[in-house]
Order: C-alpha cells, then structure tokens, then sequence
C-alpha cells in the first residue's frame, strides 16, 4: 500500500478522534479506520466515553465478520492492559487482523511499545507512527499527564489592540464579541478543568459553565458536549468565595482549593452550597501553591486545564512556567492606557522578557485569536 | 469589451501605478495601459517622479505612432490643467485615441471631471469608474489632501503580545525582529513626512531616514526610493531637540515644529545644525497645536505622514481623532504589566472605548502587523 494511502486513512481515523474533542475526559480522544485486505474501507470507530467501548473495539464491532486478514489504521497505540473494556490489542488479535497501523506510542512510558509488542508476538504486521504530530495534537493533555504527571495548562483572555483587559474599574462587558465567546464554550467543553481566582468570582460572577446553545456547534454536538461539564476551580486561599456565587450552582462540580489558613465555618457554608473544598500547600506569600494545584488536577485525572481568571491570578500562572498554551482574543478597541493589563507580570529588562511563539492566527467573528506557545524549558 | 478584460487592463494600470509607491511625491502613483481597437496590449507607462511625465504621457509615448483609435486604461482621471508637464486630457486627444477607461475622477472637487469632458467633448468615449476602490486605495494621502486639506495620517507601533512597546526604562531595542523593521523602511519610503516627538528623539535618538540596505527591496527599486527622502518632523514645544541629533544629520530635511514659548538661541542653534524651525500655534497646555501641524505639512505638499513617536505623541494624535490608520507589528513575547503602554489614553468607561476595524493581518518574519483604521466620524 502507497504511503499516501496509509496517511489518508490515518486522517480520516484523525477526523473520527477528533468527534470525541469534548467527551472522552479523562481518557485520550482516539479514532480507527478498518480496511480489508486491498485497502477498502470497511469499518469506522472513535472512543466515545470514558466506560463506553475504545475505537478499535467500536471498528471491529462495525466491521463484523470480515476482519480476518483486515488491516487497521487507529491514531493511538492500542493498549494492553485491562481496562473497563478488556485490552484492544488482544481483541485485535482475536479478530485475526493482518496488519496495524498506528500513530502513536502510548504515551504513558512504563506501558508504551506493549500493545505492539502483543501484537508482533501474535503475528500481526506493526506499522507506524504514521502522522504522529497530529495525532499526538488530539490528546496534548493526556500526553502531558501520562508523562509529567501535570495537566496541560491554556490560558484564555480577551483583550483589546492595546492588550487591555477590563477598564481600571474592572468593568469588562464585552471586550469580544459573540464569536469569540461561542470559542471559549468550546474551549471549556474540551477541557476537564477550567480555574478562576476568588476575585473573578466575587467581581464577575461567572458561572464558568458550558452552555449548548451558546457554543455555536450542531445541537447534538453542543447537547452531548454540555453532558461532561468541566470542574470548575476557585483558587481562594481564605475562602472568600460567596456561598451564593453562581460557579457554585448548576450540574457542573465545583473545587474550591484553599490553605490551612481558611476558615472551618466559611468551609462549611461552601460546602453546604454544594462545593468540594480542598487544602493545599502555601506558597511563600500564603497563597496556594500552584504547582500543587495543578498536581491535585492530574490526580483527578484532568488533561487540559483552562485558565480563566483576571491578570493577577493568569499572570502568576505564566510567572511561574505552568502555563504551555495562551489563547488570547483580540478585539478591534483601544481600551487605552489606565485600563488592566493582559497579565500582571512584572519583568524589568528587555533581557527578562517572555519569549513565546505565535502558532496559529485566525478571524472570529470580529476578534482574532491568537494561539501562542510558551518558550518554557522544563 | 468584455467588463473582465476592462478590469484586467486596470489591474495591470494599477500593478504599473505601484511602481511609483515610494517616488511620486507630492504626485499621486498613476499607472497607464494603451491597447489598439481589438484589446491588444500595445504600450504601458507610469509617472514616476514630479516633475516627469505623467502616466498617460509615459503610455503615449511607449505607443508612438499606433495611437490613432487605441484604447487607453489609466488608474486617475487624465488632468486638464497645464502642470510642468502639460495637460494629459490634451495629450490623448492629439493622439486620437477612440476611448479612454478611468480608475478614478479626479479627487479635487475643484477640477474633479473636467478632464473626462475635455476628453468627451473631443468625441472621445469615456469609461469609468473602474476598479475604483483599488485605484483609491494607490492614493489614500494625494485623495485626503485634495478633498480635506490634511494628509493622511499612520500611526506605526511595535508592541509585544501583552500590547507594549518598551520597558518602563525606556529600553526598547528591539521588540519587532528585522522582517518587521524592513517594513517599517518601506512605510518611511512611501510617506512623505516622518513625524517624531522631542522626547523620543532625546531619548532613543533615531535617523528616521529611508536606508536603501535595511528596506529588503531589489536593490535598485531601494535606491529610487531612498532617492525621495520623507521629511523628519519634530514636535518640540520648547526646543529641547540636542543640536548633535541624529535626525538633524544625513540628507534628509529635517522640520522642527515649536511654539511661541520656544527660545530664540535655542532656535538659531537647531538652524545652525541644518534645520528648518516653525513656530505653530500652541495649544491649551502649551503644546504644538497637532492640527495646526497637519495643516502645516498639507500645506507643503504631504500626502501620507507616519507617526513614530512614543506612547503620549501618538496617543495624543489618536485621542484627538487625527489618525487615519494603525500599523502595529506584533511581536512574538511579553513584556510584562510595567512595561509602556502602546498609546497613552485616558480612556474610564466601557462606554468611551475606541473602536477600530482590523483591515489586515499578516505574519512579517517571527512578527504579525496588524493593520487598522480607527472608526472616527469627521
């Protein structure tokens, strides 16, 4: 089979991953591609759910009796341990499939290389990675969290051309328009933690929800989206959190990360509104210790954390070297000079300045979107 | 004639038209094609300095003898008044041409049309607007100039992500990398005036002169342009420009705009070292009145002025609705919350931003430059 064949249908298998964008939490976004012998298609398949079937299982259910022989195309190497579904690569094995193709290693260490190591031993074909940088693109969270033990961090701000935030008063509706607010639904929906600080909270009152019908996606799309809200986070270090705030109502979970300095009582009414409160450690200035934090996220399985905060709480993320992606909206306004800043950020030298790379650029509606990576050595 | 093939001919006027981008001054950049009776390119021509020929001359003459019947493209209305070089309406009627395709009337309102009826009333056909927008769009400055007595004013910045453009030290070498500032060369080239402040002259001390070797140009193209140097304005209430200033040396005239207040040997001394010095108006503080300053430069003949200055000048143009369109290279780093704001603007409420509309955005090397109008209703 032609390589471009190959890489075709690992992109369509790309395509079917990239269905699960906003439900598979916390397992990877995977999707698989069965072709028979000559390099028809026969079956497709996509993880869904956490619970619900793997892709290649879902493949080999809709391909039937014809995988003897089949060839197998699927974005992530299968796995080989028992899962709440049983392991794909046995299943694999099972239907007789001649050859796999995949995109890449599971990325967690102690495991990769094993379910194409059943493979091989069975007899089968192991083909690949075959577009391993998009498929790595579907799961940056999972990948991160197998690997260093850490969500991946984003950071979403809307300012305006002067890199204005919110008028000095603290005003900010709206610095984007519609378009780009319908974005950062989506951008919610994809993750499994989105975090503010308790001055958003006592200020906005955001409800840091995600809201079908304001996500601008096909209904069925939006409604299943909205089905695995993310856990909305309070950074509050003295549990100044409103029993009344609105992140505290609604279906969506809501983790209040606190110190040893909080108050039991104020515990206590946010946790009769519903929350769960957590104790960190402290930083050095009392607050709680955002590596911590972060730490607490991936051990409840969080791939890709959003922060949406205001400029001192965003600014200290990206201070600190935990933030890997920025998400920033540009608005066609001058908000002018005594209006806030896109993050407090206190650098003095043109030495000392962040360097970050510019990765993708594009229209929203009226706004621009600006993706930037950080220049961070880990 | 088919309307597709009127628009391709004036495309190709307008490609010639852009070839006296950085020359024309105080001309507006026209381009001219002349086809014979069946649509056939026979000759092409554009005006490339004052005091040379016009478009339709340059046309005329690549034509010579094949004029009779021919048709004739060109991106402005043919003049009728006798310049240095003679009316282009009189020009095209000896050469007998059957009809003539404009771009665009004329944009002083006192002439405006009157070469097209000297063309007609000569029983030449006339044709037009065509492409209109784009040919326009050649002239933005020579158009301003002609219908409001003011040149078209652009505001260049370079700011980082977090929208800053130096360090609160001043320190500011370099935000944008070289793609950006070779573009920043072109910008100079094609303006007919460069307009600074004292304190940015005091400060970082900038030539603000075309360099043939910075514009990233074919070389001889570079060379023509940096032929046509722009004017370098100072705006110095008190004339505290140091006599060794860079921008008070090399070929470029050099204007210093002052006031009344300004004292008479500090005068002498800026006159002593090459420049020119007028006392404008001041305003209710005391400063250079800018308007009166954009008269001033209108008055001699400018037709795009750039603003390279700091934050409070161009901020000060900005608030006071003088400025037409924003340029700003956006580079690829943070600079952090104490860093200088892009423009100075005191600007409270939600209510009182500025809108703008972003009408390009572009990648420039590592940079983007984002192009602006600001929506100022005159």
């Amino acid at each position: 089979m032609a390589v471009e064949s190959a890489q075709a249908l690992m992109g369509r298998a790309i395509q079917l991953a990239e269905r699960g964008l906003y439900t598979t939490m916390p397992n990877p976004r995977v999707g698989c591609v069965i072709t028979d012998a000559n390099g028809k298609v026969i079956a497709e398949g996509w993880h869904k759910r956490a619970g619900e079937p793997h892709a290649e299982i879902e493949a080999l259910r809709d391909a039937g009796e014809r995988t003897r022989g089949a060839i197998v195309y699927v974005t992530l190497e299968p796995c080989s341990h028992s899962g709440r579904t049983g392991p794909c690569a046995e299943a694999l094995v099972q239907a007789g499939v001649a050859r796999v193709v995949y995109g890449m290693e599971d990325p967690n260490p102690r495991v990769a290389g094993s379910g194409l190591q059943k493979l091989r031993d069975a007899g089968i074909e192991v083909e690949g990675p075959v577009l391993e940088e998009r498929c790595r693109a579907l799961n940056p969270g999972f990948i991160k969290r197998m690997t260093l033990g850490l969500p991946l961090v984003r950071s979403k701000s809307a300012m305006s051309l002067d890199g204005r935030t919110a008028m000095a008063s603290g005003e900010s509706k709206w610095v984007s328009g519609p378009a780009a607010r319908a974005d950062v639904q989506r951008l919610r929906a994809r993750s499994c933690a989105v975090v503010t600080g308790v001055e958003t909270v006592r200020f906005d009152n955001p409800n840091l929800n995600v809201r079908a019908d304001e996500m601008a996606l096909e209904l069925l799309e939006a409604e299943q989206a909205a089905e695995v809200q993310p856990l909305r986070v309070i950074v509050d270090s003295q549990l100044r959190t409103p029993a009344k705030a609105f992140i505290l109502q609604g279906d969506a979970p809501t983790l209040v990360c606190t110190t040893e300095r909080a108050d039991p009582e104020r515990r206590q009414r946010l946790e009769n509104a519903g929350a769960e409160v957590v104790v960190l450690p402290q930083d050095k200035d009392g607050r709680v210790d955002l590596l911590a934090l972060l730490k607490e996220l991936a051990r409840r399985e969080c791939n890709e954390v959003l922060i949406e905060s205001g400029a001192i709480l965003s600014g200290e993320f990206l201070y600190r070297g935990h933030v890997d992606e920025l998400i920033v909206y540009l608005a066609p306004k001058l908000l002018g000079s005594t209006a806030r800043p896109l993050f407090e950020l206190p650098i003095e030298r043109m030495g000392s300045v962040l360097p970050i790379t510019i990765t993708d650029m594009r229209a929203v509606g009226h706004d621009w979107r600006i993706t930037a990576t950080t220049d961070i050595e880990r």
